[in-house]
């Protein structure tokens, strides 16, 4: 039978005996079941020069499958680096949470044969991708798994922006920030500033304001279709930062627009079979306990 | 030009001056635009022999165009007795609030016949249809166009139920209740219960937990392909009901189970040319101010 | 050394073998540690005549203590039934979640002898009182330990009331109900209504509406000292009941007036030294977590 | 008959037209009315040395009101600057919102007679004292009439901290930050962070986090006389920024602790008589609207 993926590429941020340790393990194992392993560390924190290095070097190697070792944040770097290269997925966490990092490493060996024999559980799950225009220029980029953030950064005082969600005004808002969320996101940092839980398989996002100062306000989900545009208005009392997942930002000027689209190809994540989302609700994130 | 509705029925519940006065100057004027103008007296609370009656006669006479007078609450009554006939509604706003009743009396007489002339933006609203399940057998069912909600019921005590999504385990939870609102509702008693705003052409379902003790709850966004499965679990200690759109309900015995499904067809709604669900937002629900 | 109570009562709710051997074990070592002991079946549901019947019975053996076997439920009964008496209530849990009901039965027959030397953290907790106010006569009452909530009743519509804080008009609001609740009280049902938590020795009360219909809301602390007053007004479209602790009842018509004011003397609860509030809020309820 | 205030100080922070002429006609309307007229520019952002020659100024002259003239921030200035003089503050609305400076300029001059001659309603607010404690040195400190508040500084990075109320531990707290506000802060920031109003006669704080990843918390409301003490602890991800009323800030490295209380003497404010908070908050912050 063939295989469903022959040349897995093990993907690693931290340095540590732990992480080393269970790579070792793999790239003796998985040569045994048939597959030649590659392998990348992936920086949160990298610069575009670094991911496009390792995105090179994966492509050359013919990778067809992302193994991470690591925790949430791990995956998040792994997404933004290898999103060009739309191969899936699949994440042994171990990191803290790992509420996307679901296998444990006690039973990555027991699930490995299984899922290269194809049996597996793939999802997609909507990317973001940003841009900031400045007099008609744009001055970066970015792609991010779970959310585009827009903070007042270095100051006092909240921002001042106006959105509209395509094409036309959602609001003129005054906060300390606002973030535009996908479904996988919304488990993440939009849910620290109240924002609903979308099931992953939605095509939609949820727009959550960061302490904005009204009671009138609710998080708004919609389609995945809409583009957001967020600028920055001449009477904000502060500059601002675009932050993608956490991990990469951008600086933002006043009078600078912020476009967030859902990128045309989504993330593939590869799950064990039996992949269940409602379960890691309940027992990783407590959800109704 | 040929019109793009010639048989309108006038929909109405209240039987007051203002309501036969717009009634009677719409008589009066639609058949100079060159329709036939029929009607009936929609009621919120009316039963499914009277529903099928004012279906009967609307369908017999051919009507093509639902006009609603009066508030949301007569266009979720329209909405639920006309779903079968599947012709759209367009609703002058009598009411108080006029969220989803989106004319104003002042406005008819200028934008009909643009509407009749087929100038008008037309969307799709999800529908609901709920069924009770009791032994195996299908004990009563509904429509709603807002949200189908259960109730614990004339009881001081919480009630305790299990619900499901496409088929698998959501959560246990006691609670006063649950609401399942579609887009359209859930700027109505799912607002009120806490949960988020969704664009109204989402093909998404919002469950909101009413009351429910623990702090661990967030409200949860999914697909409209995901039918809803809720059991009154056998240690509730009260009965329930189900509730549609707050206007018809259905009791609830523990050990009954309650089905929402999206309807395959949705409501059409007319609203007219340059509608603006974000403006309304902000000037009828004074999101964001 | 004198002891702290010579005459506990023993206060259960719940007819059972687990219930019935821990009082056994009880009526067995306390008269060994110098008591003599008493007690009473305490029912949530009982009516004014039951509880005096229990009370005076209680009073005429002098207690000086209620030993409560239960769970926060058969604590909220004692304290209604035992408030007119002015003794301290201690607590065993025997049931669910046992967070006024902070002595496990395991630790029951270390921690009796500390306490009955005098060794204890005894604390303070307000209760409120009730008036049912109908064209100028009282027509019912009540306490509450942890709250009085007004809801609609029997009804699929919402109430309209208007509430006022010492005097002076807080709202007219549209809701399915509200909730006035004391410190105990906040982590109960005014938490479900997405109440904050307020420290046991506030002198304070919390207003949380249920459901009501707008996004501009959002609980209210008040000094203990203002009464609240609440009228269902003549356009409600519901009656309404009134709830004391979730365990008693008052019917309202629409009209009346609600009348809610700190009782003078409070509830004593007596802990085990060591007695840490934060310590349970992190435990049995999780928070922060 | 003996006026109320004999030497009202203006104090003001724009230097525009529209500060300047009403200053002007009240330098010539309170002499007439028996009082000799004091000022001095208030910043929010002025340093500790410019506060004091603030201070001092007004107190060689004898002041014994504070007359503010802007809006709300100026207001947190005055009250900053003012604090240790122990002179009650009025406040003329010249800013946007007005919450707390309730006076309308139009107004100024009828109510201005009435409360010099001692018609007026004085209240007590609570102020909060704040202190950095490095390696048992006290680094820094301040005053705030609504918040005190812990930020992230400069960083993607979460904070955090452990929060102890009283001499005991709340929690430990992975956030954006935390807020601890006073009643009058409840309807600034912190209510922005989703924390409950709090009455402004109330000896109490409410504790909110910012931003907490965790779905189970909730605000916390303490009594004033337990001091709070956060500490940025050495697995914090990032240093941090003391903000006191949003106008001034000190650093904070890992391993600083945080101290605030309230201060002894609360700040005074008088209002017009007939001063009513709910209205307030109906008519300016649109609550229960």
């Amino acid at each position: 039978m063939p295989l469903a993926f022959r040349q897995p590429a093990l993907l690693w941020h931290r340095d540590d005996a732990v992480v080393s340790g269970l790579a070792d393990r793999l790239r003796a194992v998985l040569p045994e079941l048939g597959c030649q392993v590659g392998g990348a560390q992936v920086r949160p924190d990298s610069d575009a020069a670094a991911d496009a290095a390792v995105r090179e070097r994966l492509a050359a190697e013919g990778t067809d499958l992302g193994i991470v070792l690591g925790g949430d944040g791990t995956l998040l770097a792994a997404a933004r680096i290898l999103a060009a290269l739309d191969i899936p997925l699949l994440c042994v966490n171990l990191g803290r949470l790992g509420f996307l990092a679901d296998i444990s490493p006690a039973e990555t060996f027991d699930v490995l044969p299984s899922i290269l024999r194809g049996e597996f559980f793939a999802e997609e799950r909507l990317l973001l991708e940003v841009q900031i225009h400045r007099s008609g220029q744009v001055l970066g980029n970015g792609i991010a798994l779970n959310e585009v953030a827009l903070h007042k950064w270095d100051s006092l005082k909240m921002i001042e922006f106006e959105t509209r969600a395509g094409g036309r005004l959602l609001n003129r808002q005054r906060a300390d920030g606002l973030i535009v969320a996908t479904p996988t996101g919304s488990t993440a940092y939009a849910l620290s500033a109240g924002g609903p839980i979308l099931y992953p398989d939605l095509l939609a996002l949820v727009v959550v304001p960061i302490c904005q100062h009204t009671m009138a306000i609710r998080p708004m989900v919609l389609g995945a279709q809409q583009a957001i545009e967020i600028e920055l208005t001449n009477d904000s009392w502060s500059r601002a930062r675009v932050v993608c997942d956490g991990q990469q930002s951008l600086p933002l000027e006043i009078g600078d627009r912020v476009l967030i689209r859902a990128r045309e190809r989504p993330l593939r994540l590869i799950h064990p079979a039996g992949y269940d989302y409602f379960e890691l609700l309940r027992t990783k994130m407590h959800w109704g306990g």
